[in-house]
Parts: C-alpha cells; structure tokens; sequence
C-alpha cells in the first residue's frame, strides 16, 4: 500500500489499515514532499498570533511517531507521476528520481493555495497560508522586521483568523474581498455582523474591491496593495484566497477529474482506476442538500476520508456519506459559523427558501455571563425542510451550528427541528435553544 | 378557552392560541393558584446560591404582562373540579367556590414535589423545591438563621444543583442518595465522575443509603437526618426526590391516566376526553428510543406541549413527537449532561448495548483553555443504532449532547453519526468532536 502525501487524509488512512493489518500482512508506505506529516493547518493562525508558540505542538503524528506505529514514512519525497499499467509511481528524493511498485494506492496530494498572476506578487513578504512553513515564514517576518501594516487579501475563514492573529500581535490590518461582504458562505444580513464585528477590533475592511497588483520597495519586499486608484501600505500580505485541489498528479494518470477540479472518487474513495483511492482536499465532495459536487479543503473532511479509505483499501466496507459545507471560526470575542445552503445557494439548487433570523442569548437571559447570539436558519418554503443555519455571536454561541447540521443531515423540516429534545438548564441557554427557536420562526413562514 | 395552570404548558398554549385568535374571536381565561405565572422553576437553585438576586427575573411574564397581551389570567384562583357533562369547572378564590363554563379545557397543572411520609418531614426548615415560594423561603433561612449545615436528600440534578447553591453560600453540604451513584440516569462509570466533581467541592455523599426520617429541635426546627444507625447535623433540609405528576383533577374527571401517573395525550395533546387538552408536567410522555411512557417533569417539554395545545386547540395541526431524555447540569466547574438510554434502560427496552467512553477536550489540545471531557457512547450491538450519550466535563462540554439527542432522534447508527459533518476550528475542539470520536469508537464495537 502506498501513500502519496503525509497529511490528514493520507496518514489516517494509512495508520487505519496498519490497525487492521500488521507489518506481516500489508507494508504501507507513505511518501511526503515536506519535512512534516500529520500536522494541523487550521492551527497556523493561532501560531503566528501567538497564541500557540510551540510549532511542534500542532503537529499530531510526526514522521517518528508514524514510523514507531509501522508505517514506513518517507519526508522529503516528491512523487511525480503515476504509471497505472506497470502499477508504479515516479518518486524524486536528494534529486534523483526512482520508481516504487504498489499494489494498492492513495491520493493524498491535498490542495494549493489559490496564487492570482498579478504584478508584483512574487514581491518578498507575500505569503500563502496552507503550510507550516508559511506560518513559520510570516511569524519570522513578525518577529524579526516588526511590520506596521499588514493586508489579508480575501476575507473567508482563514483569512479572518489570519487578521485576527495579526491584531493581536499589534498590526494594523487592512482585509480586502473581492466580493461585498466577509465570509462568503453566509448571507449578506449575517456576513453583515461579521463586517461589524471586524470593525469593532479595528481591522480596515475593503469590501467588493478586487486587488489589482502590489507594489515593492528596492529591497523586493511589499511596501502597497494596488486596488483600483488607492493604494494600501503594506509591510507584510497574507493571501487568504483559498486553494484549489492538487489533482495534476492524478489527472496525469489519466484518472477521472470533476467539474470542481477534485479527484472523482466514490462513497469507498475509489478513484476511477482500479486499486487507486484518493481522500483529502485533492477529492471533490457532494453536498448533500444541493446534491451538487464541489471541492472543500476542510480537515473533518480529509480525516473522515481517510478513514474510510484504510478500511475499503484492506478489504472492509466504509462509505463517506458526502458533506453539508458546516464550518467555524473564532475571531477576536466573535464566534462565527455555518451550515447548509445559504439563501442563494438554495435558489441555485432548485429551492424556494425562507428564512428567519432571531436574537437570543447563550445562557438564559437573566443568568450572568449570558452572550448575544443571531442564529438564522432557511427552510424550504414548499417541504418545510430545514436546508441551512448561520450563527454570529459569543463566547458559547457558535458551536451549536453542529446540532443544526445533524438536523440538515437527516433531512429534518423546521417544524421538527423545533420539537427536538434538546438539553436546557439556565446556565446553557434559554427554554428554546436559540437554534430551536429560529427554526420554530422559519416553520411559521412554511406553506401549510 | 379555559386553562388551568398559570406555568409553561398552559401559559404557552394560551399565548399561541391568541396569537392565532383575536379577542372578539376567542376569550381565553386562565386559572391559576398562586400569585405567580410562566416562572423558571430550573433557576430557583440560581436565585438560592445568589447567582440570581432578584426573583423578579426568574418570570418569563408576569399575570400583567399576560393581560396586556389579551389573557384573562386569574392568579389565586384554585381549580378544584371539572365537570365534564356540564362543561364546567369548579374554581375556589378567597374562600369561595364558583363554577365556569368552558368550550374548550387545557389541563396544565403541573407536578408536586415528591414528600416521603419520614418520621419528623414536617419539622420547619425542611423544603420541597418546586416553586418560586420554595426558593424565596431557603433563601430567607440562608439569610436570617446562617445554617452551618445542609442535607440535600436526593441526589438528581436539581438537588445536586442545589448542593452548588449552598456550597456557594458558604454552608457545609450533604448529599444523600438512597441508589449507589448521583445522578441515577447516568451509567455507574459516568456517576463516579461526578460524585468525584462533588467530593471535589467539598460536598459529603452518602449513596446507597436512604433517608429514615429527620429530628427537631425544640424549636420545631429540624436539627439532624437520620440514615440507618448513622445522623447527619442538618440545620436546613432540601427535598430533591423528584415530583409526581398533579393529575388528581384529571383523573377525578374520569379522563385516562397513564401507568406513570401522568395525563395521557395523544400527538396534539388531547386527553381522552372530547375537547379537553393537556400539557406540561402533568402528562406523560412517550421515549421515542424505548418506545415506553413516562413522567418527565422539564420545562422544555412543557413549552413544546404548551405550542402544540395552542396551536390544535385553535384548530391548526401540530405533533408533539415525544421526548429522548435529553438533561444537562452545571455543578460549579463541571458540566454533566444525557441523552438517550442508558445502558440498563437499553437492556430493559430490549437492546443488546454495547459502549464505549473516550477522553477528548472541548478545544484542539494545544489550543489554551482546552478543557477536559468525557463522552460515553451506547449503540445497540446487532444494529448499530445510537441509543444513548453521556457527557461529564468542564466549560463548553456538556452543550455538546444535543447534537448526540439530535443523531439518536434521527435514528442514526453510531458510525453514520462519526461521519457526520460537524463543524471543526481549534478554538472549538479537535478535529474529531469528542461526540463523533465517542460514536466512532462504539461504532468499532457493532457487529458487522
């Protein structure tokens, strides 16, 4: 069994199906091009912020680790190619480049950072944010050259996290998004919040502004962000744009890519050849609501993935139901997060939504501590089916989109929702958990 | 429209059936026997430990706020019969008894507290712990008489949340528990954790020992409970026995009481007698896991109810689907909660369980203030199917269990609910939530 890249999706599976085949049975050889496996990406923020100061905390399994546990891990191993018919793969390490038979074989490649051709971004001090190494390279530049002005480009998840980090570090930060609102994946009156509340920690929001290139000193480092007439100084830009899937290798292969640029693998992770799985951010998911496919770099993904593939590569039967897009974020004393289909991703899946938006607090409203929170949730006019939630609030408010995600999973409507036996005593909540109790407000607006 | 009972089941049915139906439409009337409405009982412990200082806060809405809004709400009124054939009840106020005409009857008298008849139960400074009267009186004693020392007798949530409150206010606190653990509807292994939580606050446990009876002192005030050969010096008993449900009114009437005691509704909250409904703590209720009826005394039913009544006695269509259990608790930093079956009701309802209890942290590991907690998992063995979760950890633990209550509504099998999309940040947990780690590990115990 061999392994192409060290991280979420491809140590996880790789360490399930030593779990179920010994070292006598089955080899399993894992190559990564990087120093590091198993480490954890959405930490990276939390490092550079100083939050987290130890970087070798963040990394789950280390190569070591992997290797006590009988896994034959390989860092510093590029694979470059694929060769279906000799079921080989083409590995360059210290430059030169070898060939490794397999049986069976994953696609862990993972995801590249979203890097526009524009002028000026090999400028020194731009950086991506999906490795280690990035994170360490912008803590470096923090430390070291003291940075006046920072400019997040794009303002979803990561790059919120990212503006945070930087506050807290006492930069002065500018996020600039190319469309109207922060976070796109909700909706405008809820990314609304969100702008408010990026505003409220002092961070210089550019909203439906696209970046037109960076300017750099003589020293080659990035002294402005061009965006249209203006110009926003710069002494350090984290490009917070996302990542697209790296599917070259298997695409290479002749192995089947979706619209969404992700390896195609099924509910096992098979890929389109015969004894060839794919799990990670390299893979297109379906979403389970819209039913479309679509590519989402998320590590709940990637661990659930591989998985299923260490048990379907040793003979076991596993399938990865497909997601609904839920995610999280904390950003200064704001707590964000979503689930779903939002109002326009509804319409574009064929729905009719509703939607109702409440005000409520995260501990009954006379218990002391208790925290403002929104929740809004979108229903399906016609059914009644709950199809999406989006939560902005406080210390305790965000996490609850998980129980409006096990709602949407099991195709429950608004009314249902409403009526769930969902735990209540005053120091978690009100009567009506906040996520019942914007349900029960989008029920009301169903056709009965 | 006539309601008895001034609390969240009748309140609430009576606010949505004016919602429905103007005055001209309808004329909605409510009797109840106290000078109180629609109050949290669950923070009476909160109002007694001083988290909550004034009791005006612990009502939702008072009788005046009920009749600004279209109620004819009558406090001190007592309902003492139901004629049937007439449409009539019987209505004692300031000594004397009257008779009024219904259409339609909503019977929500609520639940008594459990009161042994115990050798000396009646000395003074001995409380029940279902009213607000209840609350203000222990609070009164804590204040004007300083007890050195208080017995809880009772070890579920509401006495142990007590037990917080006295500690709180300085007075030295036993618990005694006739069954061998606190919390009865948690496994043995998941109450030896809080008893653990308990002895960790300094409160002195006595389980498996029931209570013979109480001495006064010639005050008339109780001084000491007596347990077997053994006494403890109590200057202030608190009754946490649980509560039986108040159906005499009903059950006087000639309508179906159910083997628990409690008023049986069907879905839409109608008794077995033509137009006359039921809601809250007076009825029973059907566990959707073990398919039996039961008594569950918890506001978050009796809201629910109190919606459905409101709604069908109007004429709409609404279900109140039943419950699963579902209890959450704070006792000073550790949080406790439960859904489902536990191992034993599993068995009883026919199950084969199979469980399994994991050690996770409610943030990413390396994250600061990542706390530690405890989830135990119960699937049936032949099926998989999720029947029960258990949670005992610090802040931000316990909330989790609605997504657990919201899986085992859903029926889902334990390794569908590990594959769950839940939402995944660092300041929010590990990449595998606690919850879908414990179902993951249960789901490894399932035949396959």
């Amino acid at each position: 069994m061999v392994v192409v890249g060290g991280d979420a999706g491809g140590m996880t599976a790789a360490a399930v199906a030593r779990r179920r085949r010994s070292e006598a049975e089955l080899e399993i050889v894992a190559f990564e091009r990087t120093p590091h496996t198993s480490y954890s990406a959405c930490g990276i923020p939390y490092l550079v912020g100083g939050v987290v100061t130890d970087p070798a905390t963040l990394i789950a399994r280390s190569p070591e680790v992997h290797r006590d546990r009988g896994l034959d891990v390989r860092t510093g191993h590029d694979v470059v190619g694929i060769d279906l018919d000799r079921r080989e793969i083409a590995v360059v390490a210290d430059g030169a480049q070898r060939r490794e038979h397999f049986d069976s074989l994953l696609i862990a490649t993972g995801a590249h950072p979203v890097r526009p051709r524009l002028p000026g971004i090999e400028s020194r001090n731009v950086f991506g944010l999906q490795t280690l190494a990035d994170g360490l390279a912008i803590r470096h530049v923090l430390d070291e050259e003291q940075p006046a002005h920072a400019v997040i480009v794009g303002g979803g998840y990561i790059g919120l996290e990212m503006a945070e980090a930087l506050v807290a570090r006492g930069v002065k930060v500018a996020v600039v998004e190319a469309v109207g609102q922060p976070m796109a994946t909700l909706d405008p009156d809820m990314g609304a919040l969100v702008a408010d509340a990026l505003r409220g920690i002092g961070v210089d929001l550019h909203l439906g502004v696209p970046v037109d290139g960076f300017e750099s000193g003589t020293d080659g480092a990035v002294r402005a962000v061009r965006l249209g007439d203006a110009s926003l100084p710069a002494d350090l830009v984290v490009l917070g744009l996302g990542v697209r899937p790296a599917s070259d290798l298997a695409r290479d292969a002749g192995i089947d890519i979706g619209g969404s640029g992700g390896i195609v693998a099924d509910t096992a992770m098979r890929t389109s050849a015969e004894g060839v799985w794919a799990a990670g951010d390299c893979v297109e998911v379906r979403h389970r609501v819209s039913g479309h496919t679509m590519a989402i770099a998320l590590g709940t993904y990637a661990n659930r993935q591989g998985r299923v593939a260490g048990i379907t590569m040793t003979g076991g039967a596993a399938e990865f139901p497909g997601v609904i897009g839920t995610a999280i974020a904390k950003i200064c004393a704001y707590e964000v997060a979503r689930t779903g289909l939002h109002e326009e991703d509804a319409r574009r899946a064929g729905f009719d939504p509703v939607s109702a938006r409440i005000e409520s607090t995260t501990r009954a409203a006379y218990f002391p501590g208790a925290q403002p929170m929104t929740v809004k949730a979108i229903a399906d006019r016609r059914t009644g089916r709950l199809l999406g939630g989006q939560i902005v609030g406080k210390d305790g408010a965000a996490k609850r989109i998980d129980v409006m995600a096990t709602g949407i999973w099991n195709d429950m409507t608004a009314e249902e929702f409403a009526m769930l036996d969902l735990s209540y005593a005053p120091p978690f909540g009100p009567v009506w958990d906040p996520v019942a109790l914007a349900a029960r407000k989008v029920a009301d607006l169903v056709e009965q």
